[in-house]
């Protein structure tokens, strides 16, 4: 049976689907290696915000390009996954609010807001008027309106169907253990057995530092959870996000809220706690007091794939040709996908890629990150 | 607190709400008395398919007219809804496709379908182009077009959220017991206390016979229950529902399948059985023999509201003037609500309803069922 | 096909279950009618604590005696019901502690407490060494070696299976409307049909108001919903229950601790709100600060069927004889449950019952509860 | 922090927890690295019959002294851990029935128990007797009344939570990818970085073949995946396990019945099939017709570590000193947990271990199983 390809995809989560998904696109032939089922780590646990304003501070001049560029590419890909699959991702307009409570936090924010003519300021009878329920203490509100978002699961759904309508194979639960460079090709070790590959693309997100390690490039990813709560809104509809401190409360389609996320540094478990659980009830209420009543639904945690700068790692191994590296999205995964897919495919393809990207992604640029156990 | 309303409506599944809905719309003053959770009865277990054709031998020529303009109603509700809530009903095109497995089969449904022009007939080069991994057995198919489908739970959720929108109360976990007439008005014993209201419409589906019954109504419906599967579709996509002796296989937005379903006449248990759930595959196997290698995700159960002549009970109590019933429509409430809502709505503002509806569907035409205890 | 019994016992949570278990021991042929699936009421959303004498405040001099030989009812019926049919109430026990954080609640649980032998005393020292991980902030409690607890809902099934091994019928999904006296017996009408029987118990716990105020009874019983959560127990093992202020912390075999339960009056809804899910956490971390890292499971609500006097109703109506009521247990329905069963039993055998719990549980006693919608 | 260890045992399933917990008793300093949550693979899909005769065929002269000692050291460890913990194993008497349905079968196995003591001959009217609902196709039955079964999970869960209480440190999501032999020490690479132990146990399963294949022990496991399905039992308690051609049904304390198990080789995918839910349907109904009627709870998959002479491996590396395997153990991981703990152990130790065992558990004794790639 098969077991070779020209590229061969490590993770199958949003990144590798997405990689997979523009590789084939483009006429490759490509495989997911994927250790468990498709779409189950990270990528499930994301609310799914594509947050290219409301994460500008964190993204600075080298990644907000980056990041517009995969916004704008979602809609384009929705459309043509549509098609050929069926699968709609479930994005949704409306785009992201980022609530303001102090004079401090306006100034602050306004300062950094200042160059994007995409966001705008409301005072406080705008949004208090566009968000039904909202905390009184709200002073005011930036309003992202090209911030949409999609369904994560499904948005990863789209991409390896699709893939797999173009030719990709998506081979589940099959976990790459060791990636040997031999003479004109590497030789994945995987728990099936051998699979041989022209080109290698490493997107296992926090878990890819072993695969890293192993190449040279240290253990430079590493988990920062989040914990989320899903409720039902028995009041008036949200029609866009809300964002406040790096926490959020995001309609979905079927009248749920999704509220996020605590951020646990080196913690590998995927359950949440109690503790974690509260956390994020606290803040959810300090944005909208009236989830206090909605019904809960269900809960759960993710882990995000941390770096030490904040940037991923996309690109080719220094040192050895035709392995790729595309992780380390933190918690803008499902937002940098399609640039992520589309840059990795175009450095295969040897089509041009912005230089800025390519130094600010650099795979090689970044130490080690300590060990801690908790 | 308000316990009045000018329309009290007694259930709060996909009827209920549609006609809460509608009279919200048309400004009357509406409130819903659902007994669990709202859209948690048949409505959640259904699949969703608004089978105007498919069930067409089923409907006869009085309730085809109805059941096309309902499903003409949905592309109108739809938009508005989500407009109001954000609530999307994962309304999907490609209609069904009815698989023709013998020469009588095809002899017997072409001459049924002969005056209807949105059936084509499908021959196998066609239809086996059509659905990838379609059995070999299959010799051709109707294919109808405009039997989309929506996915059943969200669609009563936006039913009775854009209600809400729109004025109308919905009270959940509110148990009614008891409808008593009193001098201009009705009064409801619910679990709650005694609710008053001007009129009062009994949308309890399967359920309703208790109220029907102290009315003089009889006991006109009985269950049957339906058992289903959902399982990953990990072929090709499906880009239409398949349909055959009654069972069937619906595509939903994020790649499930779902399949279903027994009929298993005066059963009141809403757990899927083992022979139940087998029968499910075995019939699924026979349209598409690659479910055989899909990965179950979910089963469950659902009761369709059955009444002896296959039509619903719309319409006006002949003796109690106010009180309306709106139940019975076995499997095809789904498709069936919108027009439902429309016409209890169109009856209680006095707006014209075609009489050939009214005599179809009134509310005394039926005998009370046999008692049948399994 | 059968539709007729001696006794039809209305309800098949952990009250109609021990009733129908105590007739068809003792030859009586029994019949369990119950509207949904058997033991899926309020008896599933319990803890299961037996706690006789943690609840002796509750209780007071009528009470207590009753429920201590519930209590120790349990220690045969488990025994008895393991044997018939390998169910495993998973009865543990450890006893409770009520622990103490002020001088104040010391005082008046010691002057309570101290007419029971069976309670003890344990200092600050003693109850810090018997629970690890206890708050530092309580100074004593007293320990309740007798209040040890089963698992409700495997206890529910081990009453009705075993009723079912001895000739009992336990029909599930039937639900009674009506009872109607005929001469010389009684005429169920349910969902499924008319059924028959020479003497009738209503044992639908909160849901009995319908049927009793129908036979003059008014509607004497109302909801407080409470809403719990399980964790996985990280810490060192409990190896008793955990109570204060009328929540708790409660071991179970498989090393989960569940915690509970919040009281919000008049609500029907089995569904925990997240403010409900705070409360409840909040007062878990102040009884055992660890929970606070546990990992969360699940969490959901029930309903407690109160009285306005706090005692249940049990016994023959007044004016229609063979029909009797056991319900309103509130929040001690598991641990009055066999107590409960038997006394009916004896009734309806012409056994020898306590005349003062006849007076207590006096089902005429009580007052229409005052109607509250929320 | 913490990350050094006397001992490291790589896995955290029945069978490394096992290992912790004799090894803790012992007074050993240890630790279990896991990679997701203890207990979360192959054990937890496990049905738990201690099999000790109904294997037999399976474990010919070396295995069965092993599996029975094994099958005794169960019912001291309960006690022990019960004790502990609190934790009940759901141990569970009654034994096994394996069915016989011809007159070769029942010739094969006569020979076969021949010398087995404990196994006694069921004529058809005994059988029946004891099975209530047995198919009428059933000719007799050997009874193995000592092959009674535990509830893995919470077995394992037993095992670690008291290898816990006795001071060894549980470390779940914490993957292990890399065991580099040090001078006097070994050094494993984590997920969460680096950790040291004197002595290494590889306890991983069908998981363990990455790292025995970097230490020149080839890859000799390989998965046979098993699908499984929980049903209610509604018909009489079945007082044992009844067994057929390697299929089962497993009567649980609850009143469920676990009914399994497909062995589908060399499918590394823990979701069950609908196909091969169909199969454990057929074959349940073939010993328990009644199975058809019970009401569907759950569905599940776990992965079996096979080997390709069908024993575990149990033992020293033959060139790595203080480097221990116990993994392999098939379907038999439950019941060969204590035996395979108390082996392990004992190694350690220095004690005595039969050297037949050490023979024939001998972890340099297989081949490289051939890859195959489904």
């Amino acid at each position: 049976m098969k077991n070779s390809s020209e590229v061969a995809v490590v993770g199958g989560g949003i990144i590798g689907s997405a990689i997979a998904y523009y590789l084939a696109k483009a006429g490759h032939q490509v495989d997911v290696l994927e250790a468990g089922q498709v779409g189950s780590g990270s990528t499930q646990a994301a609310a799914g915000m594509l947050g290219a304003h409301s994460e500008f501070k964190e993204f600075g001049a080298s990644l907000y390009p980056f990041a517009r560029t995969s916004q704008k590419l979602y809609e384009e890909a929705e459309s043509d996954i549509r098609s050929l699959t069926g699968i709609d991702m479930e994005r949704r307009s409306g785009g992201l609010i980022q609530l303001i409570f102090t004079e401090e936090e306006k100034k602050s924010m306004r300062s950094l807001f200042s160059s994007l003519k995409e966001v705008a300021w409301f005072d406080n009878p705008t949004v208090t008027k566009k968000v039904p329920g909202l905390s009184k203490a709200v002073s005011g509100a930036f309003h992202m309106v090209e911030d949409v978002h999609v369904k994560p699961e499904i948005a990863c759904r789209g991409f390896h169907t699709a893939a797999r309508m173009l030719g990709a194979g998506i081979n589940a639960f099959t976990r790459v253990d060791e990636i040997v460079k031999e003479s004109g090709h590497y030789l994945l070790r995987t728990s099936k057995g051998e699979w041989r590959a022209d080109r290698v693309v490493i997107a296992s997100g926090v878990w890819s530092n072993s695969l890293l390690s192993r190449t040279g490039l240290g253990t430079p990813i590493f988990p920062v959870k989040g914990e989320c709560i899903a409720v039902t809104n028995t009041q008036a509809p949200l029609t866009c996000s809300l964002f406040h401190d790096q926490y959020y409360i995001v309609p979905r389609n079927n009248n749920e809220l999704i509220i996020g996320a605590t951020r646990v540094k080196h913690d590998w478990s995927t359950q949440p706690t109690l503790g974690g659980l509260q956390t994020v009830m606290e803040k959810a209420k300090k944005m909208l007091p009236e989830v206090d009543k909605m019904p809960f639904v269900r809960s759960w945690a993710g882990l995000r794939p941390q770096t030490t700068d904040g940037k991923p790692l996309i690109g080719e191994h220094p040192e050895m040709e035709g392995l790729y590296i595309a992780a380390g999205h933190q918690r803008n995964g499902i937002l940098l996908a399609p640039a992520t897919g589309k840059m990795i495919c175009d450095l295969i393809s040897k089509n041009t890629v912005p230089e800025e990207w390519k130094e600010a992604f650099r795979v090689d640029r970044l130490q080690t990150c300590e060990e801690i156990w908790i």
